[in-house]
């Protein structure tokens, strides 16, 4: 979908730096950046980690283009043709290691962790926050929507509203991780395999002489997958009589269908699927499903289950594919570490507003489980050369650090997996159905009030001592700057 | 940047129909779509039009690959092998009339009219919608930042936040016809020949043992496009200060850099502009620029401006490549007439939503302008056969057919302009530089009113007394139905 090398996707600023480390002598200097959100989007209490395929193929494929010499030297901007040289050799030699797409993250965790030069780290850095924001932004506001349905299919159906069609595609794929069940995006699923849905929109209807005539025609090439869009003229006293003719005659001709009912993609979708749902009834269609759409989110799915809507499935399009009520995450990708005398040496970045300093040095996630209830307590961020506690041990918060938690009986997972080691894929991607699998695990793993869609509880993702020692350690030097 | 072929990027039920229109021996029917959208984005009060170069290389390009073409097999939707030997002949083989990139556009005017067999017109809805969509969401929206910056250089820095990394190239080019003066984006510089920005980050100065000691770095590589970034520590106490210091260093031993100055990317930003420019100013830098980023939108760049801020240029990221505040423009793409027995027969969409309804017919646009003050006066939807109005005419409100309004001593331009015909490419595609001419030239014929930010006077877009007529009688039968 995307050009397959896109190693000149990345910010000026990248390469100028890199020409500066270059001509500093640093370019060879290595250093550990976080990838990392700082609230999750949509006040949502987690966010479902997304992107991790098309980050390895971008790594895999990390070389500058002849083309993008010859631009880059056409510049003007890097005028030592030996920087010229240092561009043609670039490739991806170090570490990189990510949570696996499906994983529930919270803020501050490093979703990525990039460990090697400072020459690579840098260029890097603009294509893993795009291509990681977006896609898990996807996954969790598709999961919202999902939710929202209390286990009534949702279809994805965004892509003319896409943010152009890579996102469209893309996007599909990040909503089935979410737990949409299929996509209309024929092109997202002969490239990721992924379920298609859709059956004829109100051009079809237009273009036949009446609608009777059209949901025949439709009829009789789809029988068995009869969903017939009935709100091009009049939803209750055209388009629901008309479907029901046809039924009859397909029921009479052909037999039951495999699948069939009816979509309504306009006017009030409570009282009109209510009102569909008797006269269908009434015909002797109880089995007929009602499938809506129209500028849905799960606000409005709520508040239609709340006014009792018959509905049997949801296509979702606009709101789900931009994530239209908060377009990006914010994912930030901030230096942590740097190797001087071959010791990693922490940094931090101090900021006026303190939920924007960072966590320094190289880190690893912990998430801890109860034994019993199979419950994640919760993540704890240490130093990645710290020995794991022994139980039980006190946890706390690192704002309010008198808020304290004994963690015992429980069992850890590691959220970052190796997925690049000295330049070399390590990493076996799964199949999408596995992701999708470890999405719905891993939920069952925090409590309704942590995954509910409004005002959820607060995840603890706390520091270990260390690790908090040493960012207090660092703000009280730079203070004294 | 993306796929080169896109064909298969469609939603599932343009396959379905056409399905349904091959077997019910409609396929060839030729028709007339129109894509337009019913609202201008943000409240604007017009709507910069772009995506048409990358349209014509998805429609010169339309043709399945064999590997799509074994997908679509294997689904087992088109069990008819006749069909699947139509899909592979598949080619645009029609009439595309289209707005040029930068025109200036209003709701219900058709931006893209398509006029050709149903078979491909269906199939090319989905991707035309995404492109001409998310692209004039854009330009619009980099235009309505550009206009409250009031003159000041504004840069697209918004990549890392993009939907996905066409969204930024393509946002990019985008930006750039909206009115930015560069991207930081350099594939999208590599691919459109756009001005590329940027400097360094926070990074770079985390990275060095002093903040002092980072500045002369980068001043050592570029003594004379020296913008240094001064908010990693303290913006007042330590990152001016050491700029200044740099600055002095490098005018003693380079001479005056041709660009210098500093960027602020966090804080209170009309604050820390003023005590940067009293600062700058006193240590005698008075020509040092002050740039300045952190989530800026048009609104924010407006209160800096009445705050009195001192601000150079801006650098806008998230706001202006997700279009935040409003991530979708939401075109539509609508049957408007077919041909019956060698007749274009007109097209109506009702709907229980008075402005869902569609414009029926093969239309064109004609938008007058003032011979006198090269003002436009208004724009009108005519059908296309109907002869030029001999002026002085009346035009009259679609709605409030009592609102009357005289045209004369006005001249006129058609606003679509023929880019396929009979399948063959007949539109030269203008360099970009042309049409950001254009959007400036196009702006200028709008007065004040229509073009200022908030609450704009709606521009007058009027049905010819034909086509309502037409409107009316189709809106009338159907209403009988």
């Amino acid at each position: 979908m995307s050009k397959p090398n896109l190693t000149s996707f990345t910010d000026l600023y990248q390469l100028t730096m890199m020409y500066g480390f270059y001509q500093a002598g640093k370019m060879n200097d290595e250093a550990v950046f976080d990838l990392f959100f700082r609230k999750n989007p949509f006040q949502n209490g987690y966010t479902i980690v997304a992107g991790l395929e098309k980050v390895i193929e971008y790594i895999r494929n990390l070389r500058f283009t002849e083309a993008d010499i010859q631009y880059l030297e056409k510049t003007g901007l890097f005028p030592d043709p030996a920087f010229i040289e240092e561009l043609r050799r670039v490739r991806f030699t170090g570490n990189l290691y990510a949570m696996p797409e499906g994983t529930i993250a919270f803020p501050n965790e490093p979703i990525i962790r990039v460990e090697t030069r400072l020459f690579e780290a840098q260029l890097v850095e603009t294509a893993l926050l795009t291509i990681v924001g977006f896609q898990s932004l996807i996954a969790t506001k598709a999961n919202r929507i999902v939710r929202a349905a209390e286990g009534r299919p949702v279809m994805e159906f965004g892509s003319r509203r896409a943010q152009e069609t890579e996102a469209a595609v893309l996007g599909a794929r990040a909503a089935i991780i979410g737990g949409c069940v299929a996509t209309s995006n024929v092109l997202a699923g002969e490239l990721f395999n992924l379920q298609i849905a859709g059956t004829h929109a109100h051009s079809w209807v237009m273009s036949f002489d009446s609608e009777l005539e059209s949901f025949r025609a439709y009829a009789k090439v789809y029988p068995d997958n009869l969903i017939l869009l009935v709100d091009t003229y009049d939803t209750l006293r055209s388009g629901i009589p008309n479907a029901i003719q046809v039924f009859r005659e397909v029921f009479a001709t052909h037999g039951r269908p495999k699948a069939y009912g009816i979509r309504i993609d306009s006017g009030d979708l409570a009282y009109l699927s209510k009102s569909a749902r008797d006269i269908l009834d009434d015909a002797g269609f109880p089995d007929a499903k009602i499938v809506v759409s129209n500028d849905l989110d799960e606000y409005l799915i709520r508040e239609l289950h709340m006014q009792g809507a018959k509905i049997d499935s949801y296509g979702v399009g606009t709101k789900l594919i931009t994530a239209f009520d908060q377009p990006a995450i914010g994912c930030v990708y901030k230096l942590a570490a740097e190797r001087v005398n071959g010791q990693w040496t922490p940094r931090l970045k101090r900021s006026e507003n303190p939920e924007k300093i960072t966590n320094p040095g190289v880190k690893k996630i912990l998430r801890f489980f109860d034994r019993h209830t199979q419950k994640a307590v919760v993540d704890l961020i240490m130093l990645d050369d710290e020995p794991t506690p022994t139980q039980p041990f006190e946890v706390f918060d690192p704002v309010h650090t008198w808020k304290r938690k004994v963690v015992d009986h429980a069992h850890f997972e590691l959220l970052l997996a190796p997925i690049f080691v000295n330049g070399e894929l390590v990493y076996k991607t799964p199949p999408l159905t596995e992701i999708v699998d470890v999405v719905k695990r891993s939920l069952d793993a925090f409590s309704e009030e942590r995954v509910r869609l409004s005002n959820p509880h607060t995840y603890h993702v706390d520091l270990s001592q260390k690790l908090w020692d040493t960012k207090m350690h660092l703000l009280n030097e730079l203070a004294r700057l």
